[in-house]
C-alpha cells in the first residue's frame, strides 16, 4: 500500500503494525520533499506523522473530530485524508493550506492557524455532540508549547468542570516553536524524567526512614509503597487534579503503542489525557538537530538543509540589531517575546543581554501586561510579536498599557500581507485594532533606517507606541531624510493628486508617482509614518493643494489609515476633498505569495499607477476648498 | 485610633491586635454606608478588610508594591492609604475611582479594574526591580474566581519559572462574582475540604492494609504517614508544581495570623502564594447572604438590602428574557456567560435551561472559541459578555469565529458609556474593534423591542453577529417599524441635514430633531440598526438629498460608525456632503454618571441639537453631488 493509494482514513485501517511503519517513512519522504520545493512548517509535522496515522486507525473522521492545534503540523493528517494529489499545491495561491481549513475536507473538524485552540473548540464540539444526541469522539491534539497559553488552560479547567467524554493528546516534543518555557513546561519535563517520581521516592524514604525497625517486611513495604506511589501520584497529577484522566507518557513514534493506547481511552467516556513524547523534526536529520530552524522555513536545499532564499536582512534582522544596539546605552530597555526570539529578530538580543530577555511562551496577552508591570516600575520593555499574534493582546494594550499610558514598545513584525501562511496569518487589521486606543503613537516605516530610526523615537518617547513593519526585506533607501515626531515625509510635490503612502507602500507609490509623471500627471507623495498621531498639517495641505488624495496601505481599508485620513479631512472641513482608498477590502486574505496579493488588491506600483489614473478620470475637477 | 487619624499605612503599623479589629469594623461600616449611598463594589471589599489591614501592617507600601487584581476590593486599601476623607466622592465624576489608579495615589501600585491583570503586572515589577537593584516586595492580591483567567494562569506560569521573589496572595472566598466554576475552583474546593488529603489517606491505608500484618509498628508508622503526606503533598501541590511555595489555607479574617503569616513571607525570596480564605460580603447580614446580588449594586436601603432604584426592564433583562423565549422553540440555542450570568441577564435562561447555559467562568477568550466549537457542530450559541470585556476575545472573534464564518451570537451588553465604573469599564470601542472584522454583522437596538427582533434574526443568520446595546433601562417606543436585516429605519425626512443615530442615540437624536423644528430647520433622522452591513442605499440617499450628514454613536470616533460613513460616502463618490460626527474623542472616558458623561461629549438631546446648529452655521450651503 503506497500513499498515493491512501484516498482516506479507511485505507489504513486494515495495515499491519510494519506496513504502519513504511507509510509513516513515505509520509515523511513527501513531506520533507515538498517543503524543501515550496518552503513551510517541517519539522511539526514530521514530529506527528506516527500520531497522525494512530489517530486515522483508531478513530473514525471525520465521523470522529480531530481538531489539530495550530494546524502547523497538519501535513501527514493531509496526505492521510485524500490530499495525497493536491499536496504539491500546499501553501500556494489557491493550493491546499499550511493549516486546517474546514472548507478544504470534512475531515478539517475546525480551522486553526493560531495557538491553544484546540481544546475550547473540541469542548464546544462535545457540548454540541451531547446536545444532540450523537455520539462520536472529539480529539485535541495540543503541543506542551501551545499548552502554555492561557487560553488552553482555560479549555482544560472547563473541560474538566464539565467532564465529558473528550480526548486530548498532548504532543510533546518539549519546545513549541523555540524551546518551551514556564513552570508547566518544566513540570512536564520533571514527568519524563522521573523527578518528581524521584522527589517523592525520596520523601518516602525519609518517612520509612524513621519507622521502628522491624526488618523484611517493612523492606518489603517500602518496595511495595514504591510501586504504589509512582501509581498514585504520578505522572500527570496536574491534570488529574483539572479533572482529566492521564494517562502516559507514551513513545509517540511507536505507532503500535500508540493505536494500543488509543483505543482503550476510546472507550472512556471522561476527559482523558494522553501525554506523547515525540521528536519535531523526526526524520530528516537537519531539521532533528535544529528544529527551531526548521520550524517555518522558505524553500532548502536537501542534502544540505541550506536555505535557497538570499541573506539579505529582513525588517526583523534590522530590527533586532537596532534594538541590541540601543539597549548598549539603554540598561532599562528589556526584550519581550512570545515563543518567537528567532522569528521576531531576537536572538542576538538575548545572547547579547540574556538577563534583559525574556520569551514568555506563546502567552500574548501576559506579554502586554507584563510589559505594562516593567515599564510602570521604570524598564523600558520593547514587545515583539506578529501582528496577527498580537490581536490576543488587544484589551490588554488598551487597558493596562495606554489607560495607564505606559512607555511600552510593541515591535509588529508581519505586518499587512505576509504570503504563504495564509489568512490566519496576515497582519491585515493592525491599524483598525490600534489607532482608536487613546495615548498609543503608531508609527510605520518605509524602509529599514527608518525602522531604526523610530524605534530610537520610540523608546524616546513618555507614552506607548508601536511600530508595524512587513515581512521581508529592508532596503536603506537612500533619499530619506530624519524622522521626526508626528511629522510625515513629503517625497514629491505634485498638484493634481496627493498619494499618502504606508509602510512598505511608499516605495511602489513613489514607482507609480514616476510612471504618472510620464504620462504628464504631477502627484504628491507622502511617507505618512505617523498613523497616529496624524501629521494633520501636511495632510491638510496637500490635500488642499491636490484635491484628490488616494491612501495607500497594507491594511483592511475599513477603520484603517485611509479612514483615518477621512476623518481629518472631515474635521478640518475640507469637503471638497475627493478620497480614494486603496487597501485591503472587506474580506479575509487568501495565502499566495506576497507579490501574488499584492498584485490582487492592487497593492505594488503597477496597481497604484491604474488606480490612480482611474481616479483622475473619473473624479470631476475639483471643488478647492480652504484649510480651516 | 479612629480611621479618620489614619493617614497613612503607617499609622496602623503599631496597633494591637484588638485595636486593628476596631479598625476592620470601622472600615466595615464606612464602606457599608458609603456603598448603601451611592452604590460600588461591596462585597469584594467587604471581604478583604482584615487581608488589607494585614497587609499594609507588614509591608512598607508604596516602597512595597501592592497590585489589587480587579481592584473592585480595593476600598479598605484606599481608606488605610489617606483617602477617608474623600471616601464619600467615590465612583463620582472627578472623585475618587472604584478601582485602583495610578494617577490617584502613590500607594496604588498599577491600575486595575479588568480581571487577572496583577501576577503579570507584579511580575513586571519584580523584574524591574532586580534590574535596577532595588529592595522591595511586590505584593499580587487575586481572587480565585481571576484565578481561573488564562491571564493569570500564564503570569504563574512565568513567575514559577523565573524564580524571583513575588507573593501572591490568593484571596479566596469561593466565588468570584457569580459562584466559581471550572477544575480548578474544584480544586481549591476540595483543599478546603480535605477531599484531596483524604483521597490519599484512603489510597495509603489500601497501601498498607496489603503489607503483612507485624502489629504496632505498622500502625504507628500508619499514623506518621498520614501526617507526613499531610506535609508533603497537601494542599497546594498544584501551585508547587507551577514554581510557587505554597503556605494555608489560612483564615482570611484573623489579623493576627495574617499578620504572622506574612511576616514569614516576608523572608522568603521565591514566590510564594499564600492561601487565605474569606467570606464575601462579611460584616453586612443581607451581602453575607447574598453576595452575587451585592457585588456591584446601586444605592440601597441599610436597614433592608432593598436597592432604592427602580425596577423597570433594562436591557440586559430584556436580553435574557428574549433569549429564554427564542430558546424555547430553537432546541439548538445555548448560552454563554464569562462569570456574568447575572449581569448580562441571564438568571433566567440558566434556570429554564441548565443544560443549555455554560459559565465558563472568567474566560472571555474561551468564551469566543468555546462557542465557535460549538456553532462549527450544529448548535447556535449565544455568548453575552460586557463591551469592555469582549476586548479579551478581540482574536478568538477573529480567527476562530469569523474567518470560519461561524454563526456565533455576540450580545454586547454596557456598550458605550457605562458611567461609575469609569475608565476600565466603559464599553467605548466595541464599533471601532468589531466593524473591520470580515462576515461579521453588527447591529445597535434603540429600545427593547428592537433587542428582541435584533436577536430573533441573528439567531437565524447563518454568519456571526454582534448585538451592542447599553447599560440601564429599555424602553419600549411605540413608534418602530420591524427590523429587516440590512435595513435603517427612516424616522423623520427632512432636506437640510441628516442625522444618523446609532442606538441609544436615537431617542436623543429623535428629541434634538423636534427642538430643531421649531428652529425651522427640517433634519432627517435615521435610525442606524446595522453597523455592519451599512445600509448603503439609505444612508447614500439621505446624504445626497441633506448635504449634510451628523452621525451619533456613543463610541470612539475614531474608527467608529462615523467613520463608516465617511468611507461609504468616498466610495460613493459623494464628494459635496459634509459631514459631522458626534462621539467619544480620543481619549478615555472618566467616572461619573451616564447622564453627566453624555453632556459631557454632548451625547444627549441638547448636545445633538446643538452640534446640528453649530454644523448648520458653519457650513456654507453644500454642493450637491450625484449619487454614482
Amino acid at each position: 500500500m503506497h500513499l498515493k493509494d491512501i484516498k482516506g482514513p479507511e485505507d489504513i485501517k486494515g495495515l499491519s503494525a510494519s506496513e504502519l511503519e513504511e507509510l509513516a517513512e513515505e509520509i515523511r519522504h513527501t513531506i520533507i520533499t515538498c517543503v524543501s520545493a515550496g518552503g513551510g512548517h517541517l519539522a511539526s509535522s514530521l514530529g506527528v506523522v506516527e500520531l497522525a496515522i494512530a489517530l486515522h486507525c483508531v478513530f473514525d473522521s471525520p465521523r470522529d473530530r480531530i481538531v489539530w492545534d495550530v494546524g502547523h503540523q497538519s501535513y501527514p493528517h493531509k496526505l492521510l485524508t485524500g490530499r495525497y494529489e493536491r499536496f504539491h499545491t500546499l501553501r500556494k495561491y489557491g493550493g491546499l493550506g499550511g493549516f486546517p481549513r474546514v472548507s478544504e475536507s470534512p475531515h478539517d473538524a475546525f480551522g486553526t492557524g493560531h495557538s491553544s485552540t484546540s481544546i475550547s473548540a473540541a469542548l464546544g464540539m462535545v457540548e454540541a455532540r451531547d446536545l444532540r444526541g450523537e455520539q462520536h469522539k472529539v480529539i485535541a491534539v495540543i503541543g506542551d508549547g501551545a499548552m502554555t497559553a492561557g487560553l488552553a488552560f482555560e479549555g482544560l479547567n472547563h473541560a474538566g468542570q464539565l467532564g465529558k467524554d473528550l480526548v486530548v493528546v498532548l504532543n510533546d516534543n518539549e519546545m513549541s516553536i523555540s524551546p518551551n518555557v514556564g513552570a508547566l513546561s518544566r513540570y512536564l519535563n520533571r514527568i519524563l524524567t522521573g523527578d518528581v517520581y524521584n522527589r517523592m521516592k525520596k520523601d518516602l524514604k525519609a518517612l520509612i526512614g524513621g519507622i521502628p525497625r522491624v526488618g523484611a517486611p517493612v523492606a518489603r513495604f517500602a518496595e511495595r509503597a514504591e510501586e504504589s506511589l509512582k501509581g498514585l501520584f504520578l505522572p500527570g497529577m496536574l491534570f488529574e487534579e483539572l479533572g482529566f484522566t492521564y494517562v502516559g507518557p507514551i513513545d509517540g513514534h511507536d505507532v503500535d503503542l500508540l493505536i494500543r493506547t488509543l483505543e482503550k481511552v476510546k472507550d472512556t467516556a471522561a476527559p482523558t489525557l494522553v501525554h506523547t513524547i515525540t521528536k519535531k523534526g523526526k526524520g530528516y536529520g537537519f531539521s532533528e538537530q535544529d528544529p527551531c530552524s526548521f520550524h517555518g522555513v522558505g524553500p532548502f536545499e536537501l542534502e544540505t538543509g541550506s536555505p535557497l532564499s538570499s541573506g539579505a536582512a529582513s525588517y526583523s534582522d534590522v530590527f533586532g540589531e537596532a534594538l541590541t544596539e540601543l539597549a548598549e546605552e539603554r540598561p532599562a530597555v528589556v526584550a519581550i517575546s512570545a515563543a518567537m526570539k528567532e522569528g521576531t529578530g531576537l536572538t542576538a538580543f538575548a545572547r547579547r543581554f540574556p538577563e534583559r530577555f525574556y520569551d514568555v511562551g506563546i502567552a500574548e496577552p501576559h506579554a502586554a501586561t507584563f510589559a505594562a508591570g516593567l515599564a510602570r516600575a521604570g524598564a523600558r520593555p520593547v514587545v515583539a510579536i506578529y501582528s496577527t499574534f498580537l490581536q490576543r493582546s488587544y484589551d490588554e494594550i488598551v487597558h493596562d498599557v495606554c489607560l495607564q499610558n505606559l512607555p511600552v514598545v510593541f515591535a509588529i513584525d508581519r505586518s499587512g500581507i505576509v504570503g504563504e501562511d495564509g489568512p490566519t496569518h496576515h497582519g491585515a487589521f493592525d491599524i483598525s485594532y490600534l489607532r482608536h486606543i487613546p495615548n498609543l503613537t503608531v508609527m510605520s516605516p518605509r524602509d529599514g533606517t527608518e525602522l531604526k530610526e523610530m524605534l530610537a523615537l520610540a523608546l524616546a518617547h513618555p507614552g506607548p507606541t508601536a511600530i508595524r513593519y512587513p515581512r521581508g526585506k529592508a532596503e536603506e533607501l537612500p533619499d530619506g531624510t530624519p524622522v521626526v515626531p508626528g511629522e510625515s515625509e513629503v517625497l514629491r510635490e505634485g498638484a493634481e493628486l496627493a498619494i499618502l503612502a504606508v509602510g512598505n507602500m511608499v516605495t511602489p507609490a513613489v514607482e507609480a508617482a514616476a510612471r504618472l509623471e510620464e504620462e504628464g500627471v504631477h502627484p504628491t507623495v507622502v511617507n505618512v509614518r505617523f498613523l497616529k498621531p496624524l501629521d494633520e498639517g501636511t495632510i491638510s495641505r496637500v490635500a488642499s493643494v491636490c484635491g484628490r488624495v488616494l491612501t495607500v496601505e497594507e491594511n483592511a481599508l475599513l477603520g484603517g489609515f485611509g479612514s483615518s485620513v477621512l476623518e481629518l479631512l472631515s474635521r478640518s472641513g475640507l469637503t471638497g476633498v475627493s478620497v480614494d482608498m486603496l487597501g485591503i477590502p472587506d474580506e479575509f486574505v487568501e495565502q499566495g505569495t506576497q507579490a501574488e496579493l499584492r498584485r490582487r488588491y492592487g497593492l505594488d506600483a503597477e496597481g497604484i499607477y491604474a488606480r490612480a489614473l482611474a481616479f483622475l478620470r473619473k473624479s470631476a475637477a475639483p471643488v478647492r476648498s480652504r484649510v480651516s
